[in-house]
């Protein structure tokens, strides 16, 4: 079967899910040469403030563009986290902005502090979604860092790139932090043991 | 049946048409409150520096977000002109940037110079997108002018809000004009008289 990677981005409008979809996916599709799909939908529950943009990935074209279960869900708020958590494969990874998500739905997810790293090292909250982009780049290993890179500094505005790329380089640093910090997991017992 | 609306945006990287695309669907789908996909593809051949954007539009929830055959196409050059007028309807709508566009692959098209009006009326080839942008709302009547200029201001730069304001009225008014110029089809001799 064809590799497939589902990717969900969402949080309020205004923090940049979008902006963060399109980097991906340029990064991915032009720069690393796979197929992408980069996508957002709307309908009338749309005026909520609430923002989502999904990011399909595979090696062969792309039949059907909607994100299915996902393989990776972003949630830069608690309503994103509590809406759409349920739309992770049983094994999809979780990462949260711990600035705004307090309460985790799953036993196991990424917390880091997107918002609150970007207002105190980088004095700018503008850049929390491209921190959250270098810690989903990380944690996924779905894109190469080179790309993101390249991708990253040919979409933020003019004046911005060392901005904008340490911001990266930030969030790529906290998810090797975050992942150091998750002890592998020892199967002491096998469960099945009786079987 | 259910109402759907197919539309690409077409031209090389770097003439915002992915901008407009979230602009056009944020437009419909936040404002006028439809369901709509926005939706950017990325194959092997995305290195070419070819660009487009799709926009579906529907009165439901949208069960295959891709575009299939367009209802209109926008080409904001020669190359994506060729590739894709084949991909419209039969009484699909093609809208050429005349800038770009000089051979017209269809007997009916808007030839409308978006860049040259960007570069002689506003000084700032990057508003010629803009301007597509307000002509393709008036030439197919698929989003209320209102939530297009609300949609335009809040994902525009800060600071260039009159610009692209601006530039939005004066593809209304374009497209208002290239409509006249279309005389209306008169039939005077039926072609299957004889059958």
């Amino acid at each position: 079967m064809a590799f497939r990677y589902d990717i969900r981005l969402s949080g309020s409008g205004g923090q940049g899910l979008i902006l963060i979809g399109i980097i991906l996916a340029e990064a991915i599709g032009i720069y690393d040469g796979k197929y992408v799909v980069q996508t957002q939908s709307y309908g009338p529950e749309a005026r909520g403030g609430s923002s989502k943009s999904e990011v399909v990935v595979s090696d062969t074209e792309i039949d059907y563009p909607k994100a299915m279960k996902l393989d990776c869900l972003l949630a830069m708020n608690q309503k994103s986290c509590d809406d759409y958590y349920m739309d992770l494969k049983p094994d999809g990874l979780l990462i949260v902005d711990s600035t705004f998500v307090t309460q985790i739905p799953l036993p196991k997810a990424y917390q880091i502090p997107f918002t609150h790293m970007a207002r105190t090292i980088f004095k700018r909250e503008m850049v929390a979604n491209i921190i959250a982009l270098g810690a989903l780049a990380k944690l996924t290993g779905i894109v190469s860092p080179k790309s993101l890179e390249l991708s990253v500094l040919s979409r933020v505005p003019k004046g911005t790139e060392k901005l904008n790329r340490d911001a990266l380089r930030a969030g790529i640093k906290a998810a090797e932090k975050a992942k150091k910090a998750f002890s592998p997991r020892i199967i002491s017992e096998r469960e099945d043991e009786d079987t």
